[in-house]
């Protein structure tokens, strides 16, 4: 399995599958000192494997996910006398990476960082791909760049100490990717339910690399979301509206989402119910939910604030067909009627 | 005077010299909604003229130069229901527009912004070329991305308003970019002084215009400062690090950094000592301070948390002949005697 490399209009970013995490030392160019940002979870399963450098450590959870928990950061990065002689590696999940991202850029005008994914989440999506950022008032990562981390190193000795919650969220991610672009994909993953849900590392190590695949080469043609990489969003417009509000993971909401907009598609007359049912039936065996009892004015009110709305238009991805996303533009009176018949 | 284009890693920026700022609406991309960031300043002079934009006020001087600055702007921004679909214009001096492009350039990962640069400074120095920013502890700039804006508006008009000190400080920049350049600039200014003191518009329109093609000339070849870009800090390592500190304008600040580094370059042997007077003379002319009583600990110390700092060095810019600028690596140990020497 070969790494993949993301051409950025910034520098290029490695993925990297066959490395173990102990030689994340490799990737970083010569002579730069090193700063680590991480969680409590990870220093205390592994901190040992970082007693060398100078360690970070940041609360656990969205409620973390800030402008303050940055301003903590940066307070310890004067400490340290941190400059763009540095190097920043954030190893954790999606959050760790994505604060990890987002202080680097913007710390000095930006120093060089890469990632140590420490989730099925992060290594399938969240880390891969070069959002970052935080989340701001009740809305997720309204504050943030685009900016790519030199290397990601998706090392799977991790997913075996994961909490089950957390492994199963990440397959959400991994639906999702099928779903939008690669029905191979799609067919895989129903065959190997149990191989994967019991962490077999030969299907586990294809999920990754083929969601990261996929992710790669969208991302590629579409670095900062000008249009195509907004296929990526399938699912999360909803998905969005009732994570921060539900207490679910994000790959809960994500499947949630899915199974709304899958529903908006066969609604437009884009998808077959048969699909639909499917893709929902595929969401459930990896023992993700496909509904929830969900509050229309809070899910209309995030709609409201969403990244994937421009103007009076919001940008729904929607299945044109199982295994083909599009984008649809729909006005916000419509997508208002659409909130109210799904919820 | 035609406008003077900067072709930036991710769009280009246009500086327009020979417009009214009532026009900047024209150079804003249809459809877009706009809201205003602006100080009160610029608020009570010009407010009519932006009656029909949302618009946001800030406090004023440095110490509202700060993150928390930039969260009043998302709440507002969230009031507003600003998206993708909106243009971000800065109306005011260097603070206005540097915290307007950062708080542009992250908020949802990016708006598109526009400057109109009210003071001397901001239209020949820090409005344009990219650099935006706060200031973070005791420290100036510290937080902040490169990103263009699309266009900046330099209209005399404006001058004519600023108050006596914030219009000299403006010379200091002027003086540099003739100093590392452009000695037919510096012998322009030389000749021109009492017409530019008296807001000769004649003479100001020159002065601006040649300031922002040495600039945009250096930005050009090096936008985000890996090399030729570190000149333009000529004065600036140790303006930095009194500025904060002794209640100086930017432009004394800059004076006295520069009238410093001339000094360390004739020590260095690379400078004619009736050069660095000569730059010394024209700056005082410009009634500019060239020397000042410094704590040298506290420069010291601010020094090494300078962004011109690399580990173990500090890249200093020096003055190779009148015209010149260089830029050396100096050890910090040296830079210690340097400033022992030089306070």
């Amino acid at each position: 399995m070969e790494d993949i490399v993301i051409h950025g209009s910034a520098g290029n970013s490695r993925v990297i599958f066959n490395d173990s995490f102990h030689s994340f030392y490799n990737y970083i160019p010569a002579g730069k000192k090193v700063v680590i940002i991480t969680d409590s979870t990870i220093a205390n399963l592994y901190g040992k494997s970082f007693a060398d450098f100078a360690v970070i450590q940041i609360g656990e959870g969205e409620k973390h996910k800030t402008l303050q928990t940055l301003e903590k950061i940066f307070h310890e990065f004067l400490n340290l006398n941190v400059d763009r002689s540095w190097f920043i590696v954030g190893v954790g999940g999606g959050i760790v990476t994505d604060i990890t991202g987002f202080a680097a850029s913007i710390y000095m005008r930006g120093l060089s960082f890469g990632f140590i994914s420490t989730t099925l989440l992060s290594q399938v999506d969240a880390s891969v791909g070069g959002k970052n950022g935080v989340n701001f008032g009740e809305f997720k990562n309204m504050i943030g760049v685009f900016a790519q981390p030199s290397f990601v190193i998706c090392d799977p000795t991790f997913l075996s100490t994961l909490p089950k919650k957390e492994f199963i969220s990440g397959f959400a991610e991994i639906i999702k990717a099928a779903a939008i672009r690669d029905m191979d994909l799609f067919q895989y993953l129903d065959n190997n339910v149990d191989a994967a849900l019991n962490n077999d590392p030969a299907v586990l190590k294809k999920l990754v690399y083929e969601s990261v695949r996929i992710k790669a080469s969208v991302v590629q043609n579409d670095e900062k979301e000008a249009g195509e990489r907004r296929i990526l969003n399938f699912g999360h417009t909803f998905a969005h509206s009732i994570e921060l509000f539900m207490g679910l993971s994000h790959g809960e909401a994500v499947a949630i989402g899915m199974s709304l907009a899958s529903e908006v598609s066969v609604k437009m007359g884009l998808l077959k119910k048969e699909e639909a049912e499917r893709l929902k039936n595929l969401i459930t065996k990896y023992k993700l939910p496909v509904m929830f009892s969900l509050d229309k004015d809070l899910v209309y009110k995030t709609l409201l604030k969403d990244k994937k709305r421009e103007g009076d238009y919001i940008n729904l991805v929607l299945l044109n067909g199982l295994g083909k996303a599009i984008v649809e533009k729909v006005p916000l009176y419509k997508m208002e009627e659409i909130v109210d018949d799904l919820c």
